[in-house]
């Protein structure tokens, strides 16, 4: 038998993320989509500090047209990933920026 | 000027992702690739939950060949993110069906 041991930060993390898809998508009984309004709620209580900071209101909208690729009007998990990522290269993106020797 | 509240679980996972990969890429001065020597010690410090029940040492040689899509040896951050994209959907499929009702 595998030794049971606590789970590393990065894969609690990757838990954690795969929890908050679920909890938002399972909110009316069809736990492998996010609709639009679904996503609306998941931007603004998981990613507030995205969201608050973005004076235009139709951000989050053209965000859901670009992260739905099939165009079912709802997004997979595969498309939630997607989002995820793009904020994670945003992160990397300006950590990379601010560590880089100034020209 | 905008309010600064605590970071949520979903934005601290992210942050916390970008920064295993940059101090695992940073060991060796290029913080922006991960090369096969830093990715095994990646996989087997970050993901030993992962790393552990694999019995076959070819495991990781061909996960490594599979993430690095340019051919490079290295694995960028993207290359990465597929990665943990990856293990979010093993992880999110695993759930999918536990809860499905059994035929």
């Amino acid at each position: 038998m595998a030794k049971i041991s606590s789970p590393t930060e990065t894969e609690r993390c990757i838990e954690s993320l795969t929890a908050v898809f679920q909890k938002h998508a399972g909110r009316d009984g069809n736990n492998s989509k996010l609709s639009k309004a679904k996503f609306l709620i998941l931007m603004n209580t998981e990613l507030g500090a995205f969201t608050k900071n973005q004076k235009d209101p139709g951000v989050l909208d053209r965000l859901m047209k670009k992260l739905d690729l099939d165009s079912d009007g709802q997004l997979d998990f595969q498309e939630f990933l997607n989002l995820i990522g793009s904020l994670a290269i945003a992160c990397h993106d300006s950590f990379i920026k601010s560590t880089s020797p100034q020209k």
